[in-house]
């Protein structure tokens, strides 16, 4: 019976995996980690994330959960962690947390970013980590129409149509979009996220930024529950799982 | 003969290059480009950059300059040559400039910054653009000692012994250390620069940031005229070319 649960805080660079889930067709970022915690505990240690992450899509913060009966330091845990980990994936941090912590059953929040180049011309160094749209983007316009999308909704619009959940009903906490230089990003917090969709989101507020949607669409687009009446789907490569949030109290 | 010159402001991601140019042993940015010209123009144009890139290093504002007679315009120059590029190389913009601009001789400074990831902990989103230092850097300290390095100075303790020009009197015009979270930017801007000087004086100024040496070592340093008395060469992938400055009054 694993005795103790750790809670690991994870960067990765997706271009190179299939995803965070282990998955038959391609390197995952759970098997490289899970392959690790078990040359390192000589346990079967199953590695719980706070979410998954599709192909592609990066994580500056990624939340992950292993119940464990090594006795190795959280510190020691860490280090040995990066040593066996590839460069492409690190882990930041571990700590020792109660038993009942779960990476994904105790997330209050996750955080996503976003990141769009917008200039006529692509930036070779920013590549793997943004999404180049060579038309100006109306970044004030976007802001606007992102406010929409704060509260509880049914996201159905906002779903990839073949992946879409029985209750498509989620809770966005905040939703902004701001220019930094070339670099427009957009920042969603919420308290769960349906398949795709920030992708959506994002490909939506292009749409508004170009003058092909107006600013106050998302309320309708929310209203018809139809993924036709929202934008494209963005590229995995702009987005980033930047943090999860848990309640303080959960910590040993 | 050639009636026209043309500056070219170039952005690459090194990681896949040889360096800037054209050898026999693998691929460089002068070959892709100058293939690609002679696509647009059917003319064997040579592109004559600010100075060479060494293998891996990267740059945000690579200046290259073109003699041509074809008739295409600045604009269009620019598509094309994005169009035919590979994604790890853009041009930034084009300019008509006057017939004796030569991006190299025209050159008045240039200016490369160093980064580097001073954390315990890799982070694999920064791993083709910094070089991790797992240690605490004393950036004050680093700074201080890097203000020794501005003016003329026989800079020969601070170039690979084998690639030793007859003179190694440059000019430094600035160089300052600064630290952005975890990231620390070594710049230095210099009316001319030896085979892997950048890269030496970061070497050195790490040694300075981690107490190995004195932060009033530079003067001895440069006095001393010996390679062995400087730190090491630190890896290309965190070096920049971030700008090459040139005398306004060359510009048509």
């Amino acid at each position: 019976m694993a005795s103790r649960t750790l809670k690991l805080v994870v960067e990765y660079d997706g271009t190179r995996f299939v995803g965070w889930a282990r998955q038959s067709n391609g390197l995952s970022v759970q098997s490289v980690l899970e392959d690790a915690l078990q040359v390192i505990t000589r346990e079967s240690v199953r590695a719980e994330a706070s979410g998954r992450t599709d192909a592609g899509v990066h994580a500056l913060g990624q939340v992950v959960s292993i119940h464990l009966n090594h006795s190795i330091t959280a510190a020691k845990m860490r280090v040995s962690l990066n040593a066996l980990l590839p460069d492409d994936v690190a882990v930041l941090s571990v700590e020792e947390v109660a038993d009942g912590f779960h990476a994904r059953k105790s997330a209050k929040s996750k955080h996503y970013r976003y990141t769009i180049l917008s200039d006529r011309v692509r930036r070779p160094l920013l590549l793997r980590t943004a999404f180049h749209v060579p038309l100006p983007l109306d970044v004030a316009a976007m802001d606007r129409a992102a406010q929409a999308l704060v509260g509880k909704h049914d996201f159905s619009a906002f779903t990839k149509l073949a992946e879409r959940k029985p209750s498509c009903v989620r809770t966005v906490l905040s939703a902004s979009v701001c220019k930094h230089g070339p670099l427009v990003q957009v920042d969603v917090t919420g308290t769960g996220f349906l398949y795709n969709m920030v992708r959506i989101i994002t490909g939506t507020l292009i749409d508004v930024g170009v003058g092909r949607k107006n600013e106050d669409c998302i309320a309708q687009i929310l209203a018809s529950k139809q993924r036709t009446c929202a934008g494209f789907t963005v590229p995995p490569y702009g987005l980033a799982l930047v943090e999860v949030h848990y309640a303080g109290d959960l910590r040993v």
